[in-house]
């Protein structure tokens, strides 16, 4: 499977999903899948921002011993978002309506997570 | 109920909880419940580090206009965190286990969060 149908694979079956990536911690998109209708918010300026909250959170759970980070979620009135890195370098993101099926949401990005891995 | 006993109330309601807090986004906490094995986890100087991170969230996500933020978690192999702002100033913060009960510490906040709003 491509990086493409693998982020349409998570968005499909997740319901209340909105957009789904592939990211570099640099913040750079390597692939997304967006449905159509994600209304205004600014996805790509978002993905940007969290992919500089991660890195901080990495750097933060290294030096406080808190572990390696496997998993992180942002909810807001507007949105919720899950990532979760799939390598030093990368890391899925998944966006969510807040009413979206929150639980499903991150079981998807889990299994996504070493198939994603395995193609990087 | 005083503020221990909310934090002692949620501790002891979530499966594998290990600590609650009430923290200003200064990193100050106000009050502080860890049970007696919580490990080596240093969780004072993580709670400072997540308190940095979530300010930075909030600014992020309004500039963002991603809405306002109303849960945060982060799971390393080691803990899991879940944080929910309770005022402008002051979120609570709930300590897992990896294996702790992640659905019923995000309800318990959840209900938590009024009570501790109107004390404060």
């Amino acid at each position: 499977m491509s990086f493409l149908d693998q982020l349409q694979s998570v968005v499909s079956q997740v319901d209340g999903a909105l957009a789904c990536s592939i990211m570099g911690f640099d913040g750079i998109a390597v692939e997304t899948h967006q449905v159509a209708n994600a209304g205004d918010l600014d996805l790509a300026s978002a993905w940007v921002e969290f992919a500089s909250i991660l890195t901080q959170l990495k750097t933060a759970a290294e030096q406080l011993r808190a572990g390696v980070i496997s998993e992180v979620s942002i909810n807001t009135d507007k949105v919720t978002a899950v990532m979760r890195p799939v390598s030093p370098e990368y890391f899925l993101v998944l966006a969510l309506r807040p009413d979206g099926n929150f639980g499903k949401g991150r079981y998807a990005l889990r299994i996504a997570a070493p198939k994603v891995r395995a193609e990087l």
